[in-house]
């Protein structure tokens, strides 16, 4: 089996680098937190100094970080270090799982093919549950030769695995999708509220709506209205689940995009204001489906 | 077999009332347009001169009118004409599939029930093509016994039939799911085509959305995106299917309904400005996922 | 001098009847509410046992009043009761100052018309402070010579007079124009809010939008901004001004004669979804331009 | 009088160039276009080989370009190319009159301060015509000191001259003013459209809401509504003014910002959207004010 570097051991990352190692894979992780790093090595991982450190010598080297800025200078390097893409063996399989604009994925992905590296934007979708759970989504970027080689440490952290186009397709595809998810969460909210506030049963609409042409994700999976299903962060006060502050940056990811490709996206910018205001009430760490309780009066909201 | 009066034998109606004559009920017909009741006694149905002659005697009624003034005048009457509730028999059921608003629904309600008369409000979806096959799917407001009672009629029409709530919950329900829909096809729009600014093959992006948290019944059904779908309006010019003007109506009617319920609806509010402004650039008469091209450059839509 | 009936004595009605007995008007008053018309009496107001009483003999007769179908039922009457246009002398001249639908206007004219008596519809601008220091101003529909007929007792309580056109004109240029108000205030909250994000002084910001191409009203006489201009409701927590409630009643106006009109108003249609969901969010009876709060940061409101 | 070299001499750097020779400076011209550089030496210009060489010597630098990273490399340089601050003399004051983002522009003023140079952001409003004229209006970010010293220079050049506040705040002013102007345009479309819509002449609307609490600098200086009032590009078939494509820009400058400094701008990000798809319907050479299309009926347009 191949060894592995896992660079980032946070919420996502932790739990994605222990499924590598009940893979098999020989997995040596850094995290600038040491007690993250702690804990994967009780599970098994070998520990680095550094992240060029973790790298050096490993087959595959994996990323899991918090934006755009950090892959760029961990993989490129500047004035004061170098970078992975420096210190890599030639053939090492470069995966970045962060979700970052896609101009930085591009950036990166320039970089490591002037070195002659294969480098993939593979950002998941899934939470922290499908961390845990192995069932991610993997959307990725890049040349086809580089996804074949990715499948097997990719299989080993998830379920669905897409290729999405050429570097940076990826975390395109990624925000395109989650731009509209947060439409369809906002749709939903306000269509539920407005048959609320005609009397109608939200459970039953909800039942007509799902096998409608009104049917999407939010309705089949995630019913932001209290009390409709069971097990959804709705029915268990918006905690868990995806966070609004996630959301508000992935819509700002989407808008960045949108600015970069002169995309006109009326309804993906109006979510983006609502998550904004939202958060800005103080919702920011509740579940992302939080944002019905904007269109419920306030009486709903006490209950 | 019951006796079954069918009022307005348009693109909807016409087609609704030759599946009644198949399953064996008995049809008498009224339209002001006599060619469409000749197009119906040729299939074996029984023609009256006026919406009261049809309706005497029926033990059903079933209507399919443009808009609410007309159901309040056809039910209700005025000053000039007696209304149909003064008209038919004790224990008459009454059954409106018009896409109206709910007040007209609840109105005509209340004054059927003042004359104990049974009355649902069953607006359709399916279109045409859903009318001609009877698989159209009812959605109904009105009392449980009428319901029960409404049964084997409309399963002669169509497949999926919901019971919403009490009187004015069909209309309702179905601006809902309708409000819903049109926010789904602007917003899957927008983000396929943030994706093809960046490159993205939409086929591809299509398929991975589908399946994931963007996942909605457009993407399943209905891409508006030239190519990705065989068979969908969107691959024959936009043509057939669903009219941008009948979504400007149903739009029309689900900010009527939210102004009535001071119900707040950002993203529906939002489509329909987006609709009415696509109708005035004349695609009134093109299918509705037609809006994909506000978002299009232009050498795509002249493709 | 010419006697005038009055009929509504609210918070608006009150002081605009008193300025009409200031100038010299023998005023007859009718409100439901006796208190109301007891604070009239005292300042020399005949008073009258129901409206039709009070118009009875008037030469001019003033309505203001809460909603159309209140306006529709007191000029028309219904089933139960005889409406003004029954009881008045041929000649009087009907003046609405309330702010209804477009339709319930043009509804009432015609039926004044049909009597071969004059109506203006002609709600007003200007607040409680307006009323009570006389300096309303009057936005008129109805024809030439009901409008000049109506000058006099129009000045007695009121600055700047419009003639927006026929029937009805001077309910839709009065919802035109506080819908593009509504718009004024939320674009110029977020504008100055960005500003604020970005370390500026939203004073010295307010003072070059307020002479650039940026100006508009709410700048030059009603800053959202604590703390900008003094003896506006922002700088008073909010507090007195043109509530939120009102705003939302009169934006629900707008997207009704949008409705009644197809036409599209996708920044009107926003404001209401973002003044609808500001007042469930408990800000109904504060000033409209708190909307403010909603693009602030909570540490900003707090203070 | 002091020496300025002058960078950049498109539709707008050329009269301002022009103007400084007028009043009396030394003036020392750079463009990439010799003969944008030849019409100014007609006019009294001494001409350089490099805005390096137009810089040496100066004791003022005045800039005029496309976008950030044009400032930013002519300023600061890259791995091929010194920057300007690297060849001007201590004690010269840099000017960019450019609208760019706001991050560039602290980028400059930061890599200038580091050399002791002073530099002040300073983006115009006012247009071609403004330029000509030596009517523009300057918004400037930078020193107390710095902005002292430039009132002379452009004095010479504009009428307003505004200090927003430190480094960058110019063209942060800049920005919030004119995704404010946008929204006001699209506002005051949309609502005497709907006056329009509902029978009312836009003269006479226009004319009410202009001294009402809708007035705004659309409704003084630019009315969208052609005919309404004379010498404006409404009312020339939308030629000349402020092009959409420039409106575009700004609008994308402005949403950058907002995503910098996490605001929400539900109305600005709303007509990016309407403009970004105006543009692309073919628009973009036309005036801004041509958004009142998107509402007019198309028979409207026709005329």
């Amino acid at each position: 089996m191949s060894t592995v570097a896992f660079i980032g051991l946070g919420n996502m990352g932790g739990p994605m680098a222990a499924n590598l190692i009940k893979a098999g894979f020989t997995v040596k992780v850094f995290d600038l937190v040491p007690a993250a790093m702690q804990t994967l090595a009780e599970q098994g991982a070998l520990t680095a100094n550094s992240a060029c450190g973790a790298a050096a010598g490993a087959d595959i080297v994996i990323t899991m970080l918090p934006a755009g800025k950090h892959v760029r200078s961990l993989y490129v390097g500047d004035d004061n270090a170098k970078g992975l893409i420096d210190v890599v063996a030639a053939g090492t399989l470069l995966i970045d799982c962060s979700t970052i604009d896609a101009d930085s994925a591009r950036f990166v992905a320039k970089h490591a093919a002037e070195k002659e590296l294969a480098f993939i934007d593979a950002p998941v979708s899934g939470g922290t549950a499908g961390a845990a759970a192995g069932t991610l989504t993997f959307i990725c970027g890049g040349s086809d030769s580089a996804f074949e080689q990715a499948q097997g440490v990719l299989n080993a952290m998830g379920g669905n695995i897409f290729h999405a186009g050429a570097a940076g397709a990826g975390q395109v595809a990624k925000i395109c999708n989650n731009m509209l998810l947060s439409v369809l969460m906002v749709a939903t909210s306000e269509s539920l509220q407005m048959g609320i506030d005609h009397g109608l049963d939200p459970q039953i609409l909800s039942d007509i709506m799902k096998v409608s042409s009104g049917g999407n994700w939010t309705l089949d999976k995630y019913n932001p209205c209290p009390g409709v299903m069971e097990s959804v962060p709705s029915s268990n006060g918006y905690q868990g689940g995806f966070m609004v502050d996630l959301m508000v940056k992935d819509l700002g990811l989407s808008q960045e995009a949108a600015l970069l490709s002169n995309s006109s996206t009326p309804m993906g910018a109006l979510a983006r204001s609502l998550y904004v205001n939202h958060a800005k009430q103080g919702n920011g760490k509740r579940d992302f489906s939080s944002i019905f309780e904007q269109f419920a009066h306030s009486e709903q909201i006490k209950k």
